[in-house]
């Protein structure tokens, strides 16, 4: 089947944070993303356990969206124009869709 | 280490969806796959929340499956012969394995 | 913006399987990781469903981390000292970074 590329952009990143990234990708707008519960993790403040936190603060998600590379550029600006470089981890990588009209 | 490429298929759908899913994969077959749960997320539909619902039915689940290429393009065919394209997003990635016997 | 090449390491493995994997990810060192749990799944020992374990046993959990290639070739070869071949399902992939710094 004929595929075609785009773009995944990842961000793992707090809850509260979560809701500012997705606010963004709002804006840009992009077709859908998606967030998904850590259970645990380590980072540059030291480990956590879902477990051992009451709410949403310390809690960690990952938020998964699929575009094309010019909404990732979009998307990469407005998301560092809003977070701290240091509250979340922003990766891009290239995914094949079938379905181009979507994305 | 020596690794192998292989293709990542990932498609984020509804719980009920997930299980046709499934079985298209156990179909092709694949040698497993990994059912991740959401949290919240927006879409075609519009905006989510597990928290809102009451059992399966809205619940998004990610699927992951690690496969070759000749295995991907048929888990693509049994995926849309079985469910409808707005019922899911459905995305190949390359990734390199370690072991290519057991893919 | 400027994106640099890094790697994903991904790795899906039982719960306390997990714990061998972190600390093997902390020796490298890595900047740091996080946990995912999975609802269900297949592979080569069947079908499991979350909801019919008890404990961590059984209970799978996908283990996210961002390195460099250099890092990721370490992590690799601690990860297959400290667990057998069949225990996880370990994948590599390429993402790009805004940070290089941090990785």
């Amino acid at each position: 089947m004929e595929t075609h590329r785009r773009k995944q952009l990842t961000v793992i990143c707090e809850a509260p944070v979560a809701r500012r990234v997705t606010r963004a990708l709002d804006q840009v707008p992009v077709s859908g993303y998606t967030v998904i519960p850590a259970l645990s993790g380590s980072g540059s403040e030291g480990r956590w356990e879902r477990s051992g936190l009451v709410g949403d603060v310390g809690r960690m998600v990952m938020i998964v969206s699929v575009m094309s590379g010019e909404q990732a550029n979009t998307a990469l600006e407005r998301i560092y124009e809003t977070i701290e470089p240091q509250m979340g981890i922003v990766t891009i990588s290239d995914v094949e869709v079938l379905r181009p009209e979507r994305f």
